[in-house]
């Protein structure tokens, strides 16, 4: 009975293949993501935000910094790139580009924008989306691009020492050729800096293994306002010689100092990695199906990602090279195992799936373990976010929130919003809680505006959710922030602004207001 | 020829019990510590401690507290438990213990002490091995004995939200009972708190696994100096609104901030645990089993222990209750698996075993998955340390190592030391390059002293390894956090000290000097 229903379950290894392969390169994800929206106005205008007390970058100041870089990495002209986001929402007007080289290059930058009080905002990959990494109004970008080197890769102890402007792809790379692999997997990864990663506490698809950043993160090389360099780097997974001081680098968003160095504790990469594509017909039964893979495929659950049908199918619509196994069905998951037997993970995911079905929560779905399908899997879920940027404008949201509620609030926004809205729907990783809602419109409209916001904060706050799981603050959520946060907490925030960059130099307009 | 050899390995299960059950109770562990040594001098005049300039305790005062915290929670007689240390090194001369029952009233307490500028020490189970538990000179001990409730566990998430006075064996039992386990076990889990684990960010012997606390901990709740209460709960893996202060309290040992409450990710436990406990003939062999281990057993290895012959054989010597399966190698390991499946476990364990052997660098051992065998297999590891304790007077250091020179330090140690030293020995999580070094004389010898230190702080820093791995610095490493911090760091250390805690009240004459 159960070996008919697993029958049901197409192994793509058996079929024709289901997938053409994508045609993006690995630039486009960011080129992509804007591709047809306008030119956004400066965020200055646009939020009446008021300049902070910084002085007016002058030509001795551009000079100087010539001489301290070299001409070729003190640009001046075609700085839209660094001054846009990534969601084309944020523009800043910065004159200013500096590209350091080296840690001491970062320390003599920041030295000098603290004598003058410059404000100066740190960039990595630009692929935040709170704006967090443009300028807001003239600050200087302190891009951290040339800092791309990985400085060692250990295959015993899985430690390795990163300079914090290397690209994701580039050090997972490095990694997976000593049979390891970064503990850190999100869909920018062909553009984002690692450093621009740990700064904001990125979190990404395989957080349900191993854990967030503060865990990974061994050592940070952080350079403060002042210029001085704090070297907090360690390349042990114990080390308990005072006060942990890293963690307030890792999800600071570039406010509290400059990190230009880390290391990080990478683990093996799998021999095996499966993955399977399912359909479920509520929210009950995803559910149901996220408690039995983490008792059944326990150790090597390595991703367990929900995806609803609106979601999907937008970016069906919009990206006609992805195709997908499965259709018709409200729900659907992605659930992933990697593990160092084949065999015995291949035994554990058809027990998990034929139970599954048999109790009637699985209703249909594929399973692979040939790494070129298990890619053009993780292709659909990569598309989603960018199919509904793509397609119009977006309200997106980033919340943790309890599982019982987790899709509710979908739901409740889709009525809120009713014809207003194009679409309202909801992605994310469910193994974390975390939820990215979306609610799309034709363009920019402040009555659909006033309906989400600040609903979406009032309803996780109630919930005692988190307004930003995995996104940060920036410059888009810094006046929700009391929404998680209370004013005990907010005041020590300040506190400990006050005490690392008492000109507020470093990336100022963000996190805090 | 694998199978024959696989056969060497003596099932326990096959077997007549070679270990005789442990005759020790739960609170054992504590009291045995030090059942020998005798009484030691107070630490403010052995070690000429300067007494910082707080008020000193009034009778005034005492009736405050009973007031606040009721007589019986006010103690004034009998406070030898609290001033003096585990290892009966430490002795401090406090003539006040306060129990208080909740977070208002540890707040109550520490406003009123920070308006006097009374000193205070926090103390949970008082096991800890760097003199961070105890008053130094006449501070008074808050000890967190009666905040000691599991508040609550999700098994669906696998959050746990905890009391800091609870003991990490209830704990750990109330999250078994809904099938987790708590990601933390160390040999004194019978009488520490979660709360002094968290501020002291123990380390132990599922670090292999499960990773540090600071991936673990999702939240703290902690009482400032001042009285407040700076609430940092969160109840998901994934909380990303603003800086990231709660890791400001784990592991500062409780200078910063008096831990009051905690969340805590709880994995699900495992179906299926193997012990193996194997002999080596040599150091190289042990490292190569150790990458062997990570790469056959990859996601369900638990553990990784090293064992030297002379640290086994003296507890072996000491507690006659214990019986070590195989005996005369020079080194040991005890490797642990937890995994969801018992066959695919088993089939791992004994490929990775049979190889070892075929390759000539596992010389005989002993496998079980039979729980009350894998307990009394652990007891062998749990009491290397107490019987080193228990034997003489021992020098321990707590060390993080690079794996190609971790156990140098024990040969060159021994030489060093000569006939001055009774036993120089190894053991430790060599998982997470983590060397416990011993040295035992008869009695504190100031000569042997001046051979070990600082030659084994010069030692570790050279190869920029780390002076506490796990222990923490507390009062007896204060002088030699240089030799793991620069300057700079350090100095930023005070800085933080200085911010939260400007009287200097919480637990002076630790961690800084």
């Amino acid at each position: 009975m159960r070996f008919q229903r697993l029958l049901q379950m197409r192994r793509l290894a058996t079929t024709a293949p289901l997938l053409r392969p994508p045609t993006q390169t690995k630039t486009n994800v960011r080129t992509m993501a804007g591709s047809g929206a306008p030119m956004p106005e400066l965020t200055q205008i646009t939020d009446n935000v008021q300049r902070g007390n910084y002085a007016a970058l002058s030509d001795k100041d551009v000079t100087h910094f010539e001489k301290l870089l070299g001409k070729n990495h003190v640009l001046t002209e075609d700085l839209e790139g660094y001054n846009i986001c990534f969601l084309k929402r944020i523009r800043g007007n910065s004159k200013l580009v500096l590209k350091p080289g080296n840690t001491e290059e970062v320390a003599a930058i920041l030295r000098h924008c603290n004598e003058r009080k410059l404000a100066v905002v740190p960039q990595g990959g630009n692929t935040g989306l709170v704006g967090g990494s443009v300028p807001i109004c003239d600050e200087i970008v302190l891009s951290l691009q040339r800092l791309n080197k990985v400085l060692s890769v250990d295959e015993v102890t899985g430690i390795a020492v990163v300079e914090s402007g290397c690209i994701l792809e580039n050090f997972d790379q490095r990694a997976r050729d000593v049979g390891l692999t970064v503990p850190l997997d999100l869909g920018a990864k062909a553009s984002c800096h690692i450093g621009g990663n740990v700064s904001t506490n990125a979190g990404g698809v395989r957080v349900v293994r191993y854990g967030n950043l503060h865990g990974s993160v061994l050592g940070v090389e952080a350079v403060l306002a002042n210029g001085q360099v704090l070297d907090l780097m360690s390349n042990f997974k114990k080390d308990n010689t005072g006060y942990h001081m890293k963690h307030l680098f890792i999800g600071s968003e570039g406010t509290l100092g400059v990190i230009t160095k880390l290391s990080m504790l990478c683990p093996h990469s799998s021999k095996a990695v499966n993955v399977a594509f399912i359909g479920l017909n509520s929210f009950d039964d995803v559910l149901k199906t996220f408690v039995s893979a983490k008792r059944n495929l326990g150790e090597i659950l390595s991703s367990c990602e929900l995806i609803d049908e609106r979601a999907l199918n937008t970016a069906l619509q919009q990206f006609k090279f992805l195709n997908a196994p499965i259709s018709g069905f409200p729900f659907y998951m992605l659930i992933e195992t990697s593990g160092s037997n084949g065999d015995h993970d291949e035994e554990k995911i058809n027990q998990f799936i034929g139970d599954g079905m048999e109790r009637g929560e699985i209703q249909d779905g594929t399973v692979t373990g040939d790494p070129g399908k298990v890619q053009e899997i993780w292709k659909i879920r990569e598309m989603v976010p960018l199919g509904l940027i793509e397609k119009s404008f977006c309200f997106k949201y980033d919340i943790s929130l309890p599982l019982r509620d987790f899709y509710n609030i979908v739901d409740v926004m889709r009525e809120r919003c009713g014809s207003l809205a194009t679409i309202v729907c909801g992605y994310g990783h469910l193994g974390d809680s975390n939820l990215h809602l979306n609610v799309s419109c034709e363009e920019f409209n402040d009555e659909i505006y006033k309906r989400v916001e600040p609903f979406v904060y009032e309803y996780t706050s109630k919930l005692k959710g988190s307004i930003s799981a995995e996104h940060g603050i920036g410059f888009l959520k810094k006046d929700y922030l009391h929404y998680s946060k209370n004013v005990v907490a907010i005041d020590w925030m300040r506190e400990m602004k006050k005490l690392l960059d008492p000109n507020g130099i470093l990336n100022p307009y963000k996190v805090l207001n």
